[in-house]
């Protein structure tokens, strides 16, 4: 049978190892498995989502509000946004799918930074759209600008901080290449901030955080991502969501699917966003952990990108090779991320508990 | 801000009414609002399966094992097809938009039934195909047929059992029209066997069954759809499935968003699969149920399609008026669905429990 020629271009995404498949290739007993690939979060999920899942458990058989109301009306008051600038995915990577549907097609271009999140590049080849990356690999807005100018790109990808590599550049910075974009574009590209590690990057650095309310006051042509996967706890639960102007809104919402999230994780979603005591326990305990990280590079000589995340990523020489390390964690019960993919000889640790933590730099400190 | 042009013909979709929104629009007590709208199942979800989720609440931090292969290779020993054979969707909807981006484009042409399941329609309007109905409401093979050779459609939906009319077209004549499109588009037209309520009309008329092993065996152009939404019990989770040969499963899932379903989903459809005795008894008491509303209807002498799902379809004439009597019963607290929007007189009312039916039908008894 044949299928649209897009597809002949798509690689089957392929993602990070989840525990079970560790326990099940290497014979492994699943409770000495650390998953520090994906970002989740290491302290899980807050007691109260976890007593909030039990108490809507029965709940299971009846599909969500799908007007979503009880959650769209706590992200309304907790940026202080109106009601129809906000849409809700499975997970803000859904988000992404649905601005690419919604403004590209086989004849555009998608701008984004050498190496950022990998479904700005997916979603963009499932539609056959051109993806232009600047030549640093981290995000250069310089760089952005020339690209934007030349190429007058239909959507521009900024990656505030980065994943898979942690830079965060500046609200300054952003806010003055977003001036340029609007006016000359006239306020048809559109500019993607995917803030999913905001909250961690507004922690260690207030220069870095982007407010969405003040964001979308000066820009017509942006959305904002937000997700609960990380800080909040709730990767599996897959729930996220877009902030713009109610234009940009409507336009995602005719794209969207009915019931796109599930019934507990509306729930879920409700009450991590009030469970201000976890957050904050998670973004201060990642800063302390990841301190270990820094100064293990440091003592090794090993290059790492400073981080405004839950993760950091170790660039490194010959004669290491990120290929032959990760396997050999791998084999160990320790799962972290080859950047072999992106073109780089670097790992990308998400940073785990003390007791994660300690084990990953044991086994490290053999290796490097 | 311009967005692609298919999003102007595109109205944004409005589900049957949440329970929720009841209550907050006239001020009733959660307990006394029924909702048999969207035939969830009215007895809820399996014990087995709250169990389960509720043994798993503290595992919502994680992603899912992407590669799903503890719910795939269930699916792969209860249907005995091969691995390779299938691909889970949050919800079968999800399925279905899958087929429609990897197969059909703005010059495709989708045929299905005159009145069916909305989200083909809505999926095929996204992408700007074309949609071919048939004269007849119902599924009337002999128009499908004649529609596929004068126009020779992309893809083909059948809904069996058919939403929101509740009939069913007998799996000897599917086969039939199948073995018809392959040879005459040579393979190349996809058609869609939606069974979404097919665990119903098997149990009623074994004539309706159709067995997705031996209809991929016969069909290299085919791919059926399941959902554990319905008899399962599952309608908030959101996990649907798609079986067809490996070479339409791989196309899919090339363009398939990683962690499509939750934690939670994943686990609860594994146990949900394997709990019979909760799928039999919904199926007995579904069919035992329904007897009720074919005796009031027959009663007071009102049309009704004979119904291989969970639901009945009741086909008014003047001077009721379905818009008038689903808005009556939604003030008392009653939520069924008016088939107006679909251009007939007629309201669907999925069959609840037997005290849900006693009041549904006694309020009923008062309107007609």
């Amino acid at each position: 049978m044949r299928f649209n020629e897009e597809l002949a271009h798509i690689a089957t995404y392929q993602a990070g190892k989840p525990i079970e498949e560790v326990v099940r290739t290497f014979g492994l007993d699943e409770k000495e498995v650390i998953k520090l690939a994906s970002n989740e979060n290491p302290y899980g999920t807050s007691p109260s989502v976890v007593e909030c899942i039990k108490a809507n458990a029965h709940k299971a058989a009846l599909y969500p509000d799908d007007s979503m109301c009880a959650l769209i009306s706590r992200l309304q008051r907790h940026y202080g946004i109106g009601y129809g600038q906000c849409i809700i995915g499975a997970g803000s990577d859904q988000i992404i799918e649905l601005c690419l549907h919604a403004k590209a097609t086989k004849s555009s271009k998608i701008l984004m930074a050498g190496i950022t999140f990998a479904m700005y590049e997916i979603y963009a080849k499932h539609i056959g759209a051109q993806v232009i990356k600047t030549p640093s690999k981290e995000h250069n807005l310089t760089e952005f600008y020339e690209l934007f100018r030349q190429h007058k790109p239909d959507i521009v990808f900024l990656c505030v901080p980065n994943n898979p590599l942690g830079e965060c550049v500046g609200a300054k910075e952003v806010y003055e290449l977003l001036a340029h974009i609007e006016q000359e574009s006239c306020g048809e590209t559109l500019v993607v901030i995917d803030g999913a590690y905001q909250e961690f990057a507004s922690y260690k650095d207030s220069s870095k955080h982007i407010d969405p309310r003040d964001l979308i006051q000066h820009f017509a042509n942006v959305i904002y991502l937000g997700t609960f996967s990380k800080v909040y706890g709730l990767g599996g639960m897959r729930v996220g969501y877009g902030i713009a102007r109610e234009e940009i809104v409507q336009a995602l919402f005719k794209l969207r699917a009915p019931f796109n999230i599930t019934t507990l994780s509306l729930a879920a979603a409700c009450v991590a966003l009030e469970d201000i005591e976890f957050m904050q326990h998670t973004l201060k305990e990642n800063f302390a952990q990841m301190r270990r990280y820094e100064e293990f590079a440091e003592s090794k000589g090993i290059e790492y990108i400073p981080s405004y995340t839950n993760f950091i990523t170790f660039v490194l020489e010959n004669p290491y090779n990120s290929s032959v390390i990760c396997d050999t964690l791998l084999r160990q019960g320790i799962i972290v991320r080859n950047l072999a993919s992106y073109g780089i000889n670097a790992i990308r640790i998400t940073i785990g508990t003390q007791e994660q933590n300690s084990r990953v730099l044991l086994a490290l400190q053999e290796l490097v």
